[in-house]
């Protein structure tokens, strides 16, 4: 037997209300891994180009991995994975808290979902048994209300994913949040929106089936060893979160100020930090499932203008798109602004894009106070934030346009505010600069849903070398050692974009990594669970062959070297100040480097040849002609 | 009186077949000169975004320069000037041999149509007496047919400017033809297809009133030195045309090969080059009106399956287009491939850039031999390179779409098709890569009509840094002395732009640099001329007004930085062999550091200080709203 899959994977058509159990096909799980990786192959399979991702014929697939539900260090992860609303492409999200554990305890390793129910629906999973309810008394509701309306249903130990009133709606910014009032999301590129064309309100799981751990004894060796080591080196992400390093962000020139125009926000930097809000909000840590770091935020606002629930806090994503990016140093506004998109269920990095751009639009002209509903949109005025995300997950006034995402929006108001729609392939760039991380231009430029941090996550190589050696032990250290060097950074691209696919099939989170920790020890956790004997090559491969097999998505929906580039104001807009003043990455060269790297031609195709060596022999009829020969 | 101007614009409605004489503005004149410049403004004051650029409510604007007509070296020259139908933005276009010359002796600085006539028509202009007529027998004819056919009926000293078929048929590669046989050409951005949807075959003129020179003794005195030192430093252009320089064009990676994918063509350069063209096939040279340097070649192929008439033969731009970027070393195909452009009324830069394309395509398996009409368009083949000539000429087969440009081809082909389309806004690149000469990045990216080298030259500057130094004696040698440099080359483009756009103003030739001759030269023939007072200052800043005028014209059809960019081949493609081999423009900060110089905004932007200062008031209105702030 293969120990850490639940072995089955549930189908609902929510046309029909019928339901289907397939079994786990073990070849393919050992191909594509699980997470975004398996499911990536189902959305190959089942979902072409012909599909609108807003039709029922799109599928929402709910997806754990092999390490989901198990002791392994920050595994408490599954992913979403659709065609995006926001892109027209692949998408994937993911996220942490309880809700994969659940599922996979429940018996499933992932809920594929189709079709669109004829009213508002909500799916309930314990053990095996699957409902499908009426959820008319849900729609409407924001997430946490849903939360605690379905438990006071279905029982406390239930947990719920659900969409607010944004994916309702289908908002291109809608996420899809779990574990209530602890705020997890999988946030990106719209994945709300199609769960609400769905007409799925919610999906509550409940399990105790936990899944068999093979080499028991081995993997608890391991991890008596491992865990302290994680412990002690995130001690400063367990004290104050992933805003721990805020600071350093901004005087890295890492941090995106004023719709990424400006350099330095030293001071703004400091009074939204992790520390600031450990020291004067901070109720309690929160720990997603197998998690020994613990970097999430329970916090509370109890008086002023700006109170919140106890709730999750702003993670750094969310307290630099919020903050610094729309020129805001009010961290109580941040903190009601995440509470505000959680409960709408609206992605915190596009919505604080979508701001900071409608800002540069006000302050351009574009915008009119009247436009914006009255509000003054003068960069960082807090009323005029707040007020936004209120119209976004209201779908009102111009958060109709906003929820388009920058994009969209950019190109409806015409004129030059294409200039200043910072995304790539339609997803808001995160919260990392390319100016001062240079693998993060191919970062973004070739992630596979966008313009997105986690895909390849390479500037945490490039920000912390010496503690990245044991991440990749085979990569040369020259390769990042230096942030603002101009060679290599598409090889290490290409790297740790496979990397980041293996992570996300096994379901790791990013910051499992210490200074120790690496793909040397993600095989050894996944032999030791499956039992299966898996070498780290074996898992880099499998997650070159993911990065392929996505990319074949997206080329057969048109995606070619022409979409693989960045917003002018990244590339050659120098900040003047701050620790990444002058810097600009080498774009062109960098790209180049990376197809080679990837055995891509030099439009930005796989070659027939990377493809047959990786085993994805059905996606060569999916070649352009022209890449064929 | 003002001299060297006639002192009238003759404008024509075909719509009416009205005639009217409108005195010359002075004040305008002398504020943007003449040529593409007073043309632009017209074009500006009357031809709105609202225009499509086929309607009778297109003008087409023939402009002579106050230096046309005259005894000025290289004088010899007309602009065109329309809203493209290829690009959707401003166009202008400008020709050597007689034709300027006869239509300021005509008694007209320039003529202006608008309106369609009825049915075909051409004009007949001598010394002030206009005649519509009929052009119905002219219809289908070639240009040197057109050419003879309206000489028999007017005489033999009348010059035509006509177009051919492809103009007829609204071609977006259509020229507008003029001197017969000696095959001179306005040939960029579609202007033939502006003249045929007028249904305007052609414009004959004579004239005997040369323009009065006002200071004529002080101008024959200054040209018998400079006229020499024009003629020793041009010899080898005399012997042997533009192609003169061709192998060293091809050895230095200036020549794009292979749709500018190569890097070397060593032999095919030598056996198409101007020195070949010279010992076996030149007939003898020929002038253009004022010109003491005569780099105008008659050729005439007697024998064999390339035989053509006795008439012009390929420019380097053609000798490159129809070559080395087709990897075609058959010299007799393209001066066959060049004769059937010239009758067909079909611009041989972007035709080349069609086939080398659709070779492309059909190297990658996009176009079969069966979509191409039998032919096999393997690369160099001489039977695809003349048969699809045929084919765009007439508007057959494949040639209808390659007749929309690489950029509509593209889109129609779909796939990767848009990642082999070498152009930028829709105008195909000429035969100069910004790999090897740097400042040509910018240069084509801000070209104002697209992918054009003209109106920045620049490459002269990078190519032979000495020889320039007299060209704009206050710009520092350091911005050019380094083709592979990396610094200054935004600042370059923006004076050579700025100088080109007052020689195609006064209407000069591009060949009239010495190492001698510059801004302070053209300044003391246009005074000389005029009897103004008229310093280099002066001028560089009309210069300088003119382009900006030209790009507001272009920013109220939506232009900005988004549009200001180079094919990703040109940015990122080393071609690993030849004098550029690993060479890239450094493009994002090149492009910065020329909006700085301009003073535009990062946008890409005219800023309100900048057309206030260069008296431009009138354009600040539509400026786009986020650039008034």
């Amino acid at each position: 037997m293969v120990g850490g899959y639940a072995g089955k994977i549930l189908e609902i058509d929510l046309t029909t209300r019928s339901l289907h159990e397939t079994p786990l096909d073990y070849d393919e799980a050992r191909k594509y891994l699980g997470g975004s990786g398996l499911a990536a192959k189902v959305l190959y399979d089942r979902v072409g180009p012909e599909v609108d991702p807003l039709s029922p014929e799109n599928l929402l697939i709910f997806m754990a991995g092999p390490l989901t539900g198990t002791p392994a260090p920050t595994s408490g992860r599954h992913a979403v994975v659709t065609k995006s609303p926001a892109t027209g492409i692949f998408a994937e999200s993911d996220s942490g808290g309880t809700w994969g554990q659940a599922l996979k305890w429940a018996g499933y390793d992932g809920i594929i979902i189709s079709g669109k129910a004829s009213s508002p629906t909500y799916l309930w999973v314990k053990d095996g048994d699957v409902r499908i309810r009426d959820a008319s008394h849900l729609w409407g509701k924001d997430s946490y209300e849903t939360d605690d309306i379905i438990k006071s249903s279905v029982g406390e130990r239930a947990v719920v994913a659900c969409i607010g009133p944004a994916g309702e709606r289908l908002c291109k910014l809608a996420a899809i949040m779990n574990d209530g009032y602890d705020g997890r999301t999988t946030g990106r590129a719209g994945v709300g929106a199609v769960m609400g064309s769905k007409n799925l309100k919610a999906i509550a799981v409940e399990g105790s089936r936990k899944p068999s751990i093979v080499r028991r004894g081995e993997l608890l060796e391991n991890l008596k060893t491992i865990i302290p080591q994680i412990k002690e080196y995130m001690v400063a992400m367990t004290k104050f979160g992933t805003g721990n390093g805020i600071v350093a962000t901004e005087a890295s020139g890492d941090m995106p100020i004023k719709n990424w125009r400006q350099g330095s926000f030293v001071e703004g930097a400091g009074v939204t930090s992790g520390q600031y809000m450990a020291e004067h909000y901070l109720v309690r840590n929160y720990h997603c499932a197998s998690c020994p770091i613990g970097c999430g935020r329970v916090i509370k606002v109890e008086n002023g203008p700006y109170k919140t629930a106890e709730g999750a806090g702003p993670e750094y994503e969310t307290l630099t798109a919020l903050g610094a990016l729309c020129l805001n140093d009010n961290l109580e506004v941040i903190m009601l602004g995440n509470e505000l998109c959680n409960r709408y269920g609206v992605d915190t990095i596009s919505a604080g894009a979508a701001i900071a751009f409608a800002m540069e639009a006000y302050e351009k002209g574009m915008i009119s106070q009247e436009d914006a509903g009255g509000l003054d949109l003068r960069w960082g005025n807090p009323e005029a934030i707040i007020g936004l995300i209120h119209q976004i997950g209201k779908g009102e006034g111009l958060g109709l346009l906003l929820g388009e995402g920058v994009r969209i929006a950019s190109e409806r108001l015409g004129g030059l505010a294409p200039e200043w729609a910072i995304h790539v392939k339609g997803l808001e760039c995160a919260m990392h600069d390319p100016r001062a991380y240079h693998s993060m231009a191919t970062g973004y430029a070739t992630g596979n849903r966008g313009g997105c941090h986690l895909q390849s996550a390479s500037y945490l190589w490039e920000r912390g070398p010496q503690a990245f050696k044991t991440a990749i032990p085979t990569m040369p250290f020259e390769w990042y050692e230096d942030r603002h060097g101009l060679e290599n950074k598409g090889k290490l691209t290409v790297n740790c974009q496979n990397l980041m696919s293996v992570m996300d099939s096994l379901k790791l989170c990013k910051f499992v990594f210490n200074g120790r920790v690496g793909i040397e020890n993600f095989a050894n956790w996944t032999s030791c669970i499956t039992g299966l004997d898996i070498s780290a090559d074996e898992l880099m491969e499998a997650g070159e062959r993911l990065y392929n097999l996505k990319r074949m998505y997206n080329v057969r929906h048109g995606i070619s070297r022409k979409d693989d580039t960045l917003p002018s104001r990244i590339l050659s807009h120098k900040r003047g100040t701050g620790g990444s003043a002058e810097f600009l990455p080498k774009f062109g060269e960098q790209l180049s480097e990376y197809y080679d790297a990837r055995g891509w031609t030099e439009e930005g195709i796989p070659a027939e040849e990377t493809l047959r060596r990786l085993g994805l022999d059905f996606a060569v009829k999916h070649l352009p002609v022209a890449a064929r020969i």
